[in-house]
């Protein structure tokens, strides 16, 4: 599993077993307090969690009526969620926007609905997607320069990107998107860490029609990924291929019912969006006292660098605190924010 | 919408306008009872849902702890979920167990992972199998003898069949999974509708080494199709393959939770299986008073033929009473298991 993952984050990845002793298997993504506990068996319980960049502060949904666990989701009901997707993503046409049981399951449909040999992505960057374009022979490219996409059947932004934060402008995104849209191919843009960035960075309401599909996702924002709820924002008729490959009922009831109350809910949404730039704040001023440089980041986790990254890692998962580190990117570790004044004062004694 | 469900049912689907006014839309699935209070709209509410396959007595199932929504699925609960499955349909290895957000996504996802030109299925069945084939350009066919499958790339059998309750014995299937094995081709059988039947007319605790898929469904025997879970069983490959399609998080935390809870409690579901055989027993006598034929059905539906039948569909409609009909099979009217004394009441009146 500890092969499959560093071959899976690029070629010539280095091998990170610095500062602690490698048991068995590292996560493939973040969340995966289960193999943490394998790798740190001493650590003290109940682990924090910040490995992932999942909102701490969950939306308090109603609970879903019993009828959610006992019905088909009703296809008007799920239209419903759509359309409250649209309205908070900005999208005029509902048809423009498919729900997904989480948008992994998209990136992992893309690649069987769109013909395409070459496929290029901007930076070091979230791997799924390269996974699953290699996962169907296509061949998967990692540039630096947006320019450099120009020349790729499928172009990939995650916008901001995952890890660093790193945001293309809007204007080059249309840009790009109109020219893939000219000559008949897609732009990808994966807004899973857009919420919080207010819909001036968003793609999504300048399509359609443009070459691009837009991925939002609803469980790291509302603090919910375990509801798996995503979306796709495209053209209709991409929109309507993608709506048939993942079926009639492609999310839960509750899915439904708690998506259509929480997307609903703009003023959560803005008063969240404060709470979290405090909590940011505190956690960026905990990471500088510790004498790691900030390198990047959203406004659901910072990244951190530092020459001893590995060391930190090790030393805060003895602490029973799990961040993200990167085969390809040793010197780098990324948190998820902290959303209490406890979490934060276990975090500041483990790492200083 | 209409239109497409009847060509998806086959080619030269009758209209069966006759007994009701058509309105707008025909519903494409059971369960649909936005679109038949469209068709119906001076029918009582609530309405009496029979036109699904669904158990009527759910499983009563413990309300899924807030992290099922809150964190990410781990994955180990998703392989205790796996292996639960596994145990309840009399699978050895857990690896060769996926679970996906409902059976309809591994039907959507076969297409796209088998190469196959000729796709056979036996009989007239559950449609969203040929739906799924023909999206990818396989061209289907559907034979009345399952000798006749033999020529085929892909062979379907839905087991038992949906809505004629028809049951291939478990011997004819093995050898068919056999012969398609040895010439490296793949029989899908379909057990949505397995549960009650017992394990041994379950294809799956015969799997692997097999060229064969088997579906399962976790929704209509749970009375819980809310949940979106449904489950592969195949070689180990072949479900290595699958579950990297359906990605890391395939199912919801709820879905893990009270699935692990329910596959593992076999008393309820004996229990309930009795509870389904007396009930059953009294719907009968209700068709069987109203004049109909039994034409067939498993323990979660009844099948009726009646000369009448849409007249029926459209006078239970009036009176808030869905059930299912099939354009091919004008004849034909479909029920599920009324599970309360009130609600036979209430279709006995109805129907008589």
């Amino acid at each position: 599993m500890r092969n499959e993952l560093f071959l899976d984050e690029g070629a010539g990845a280095e091998s990170v077993g610095r500062g602690f002793e490698q048991t068995e298997a590292e996560p493939a993504h973040g969340g995966d307090l289960s193999t943490a506990r394998q790798i740190f068996p001493a650590a003290p319980e109940p682990w924090l969690d910040l490995s992932t960049g999942v909102n701490p502060h969950c939306y308090p949904f109603r609970a879903p009526p019993s009828e959610s666990f006992t019905r088909l989701p009703d296809p008007r009901a799920l239209a419903g969620l759509e359309g409250a997707a649209a309205a908070a993503y900005g999208v005029e046409e509902a048809a423009s926007v498919v729900a997904a049981p989480g948008t992994q399951a998209i990136i992992n449909w893309l690649p069987h609905l769109l013909p395409a040999q070459r496929v290029g992505l901007l930076g070091f960057t979230y791997f799924e997607h390269a996974r699953a374009w290699g996962r169907v022979g296509a061949q998967t490219s990692v540039v630096e320069d947006i320019d450099a996409l120009e020349k790729f059947d499928v172009a990939i932004i995650v916008n901001p990107n995952n890890p660093d934060g790193r945001l293309v402008s809007i204007n080059r995104l249309r840009d790009l998107a109109d020219r893939f849209y000219r000559s008949g191919r897609l732009l990808i843009v994966d807004e899973a860490f857009g919420d919080f960035q207010g819909p001036s960075a968003s793609l999504a309401p300048h399509l359609p029609p443009s070459g691009a599909v837009v991925l939002r996702s609803f469980g790291k924002a509302f603090g919910l990924p375990g509801v798996r709820l995503g979306f796709a924002v495209a053209a209709p008729e991409f929109a309507a291929k993608l709506r048939a490959a993942l079926g009639c009922w492609p999310v839960s009831g509750a899915a439904v019912a708690i998506g259509t109350q929480a997307l609903g809910d703009a003023s959560w949404l803005g008063e969240t969006r404060r709470t979290l730039e405090v909590d940011a704040e505190k956690l960026d001023a905990i990471l500088i006292e510790a004498g790691l440089t900030l390198a990047g980041g959203t406004a659901l986790f910072r990244l951190a660098e530092a020459g001893d990254a590995q060391y930190c890692f090790s030393r805060l998962g003895e602490a029973g605190i799990l961040t993200r580190r990167f085969a390809e990117r040793p010197h780098w570790l990324r948190f998820a924010i902290p959303g209490s004044e406890a979490d934060r004062a276990r975090l500041r004694s483990a790492l200083i």
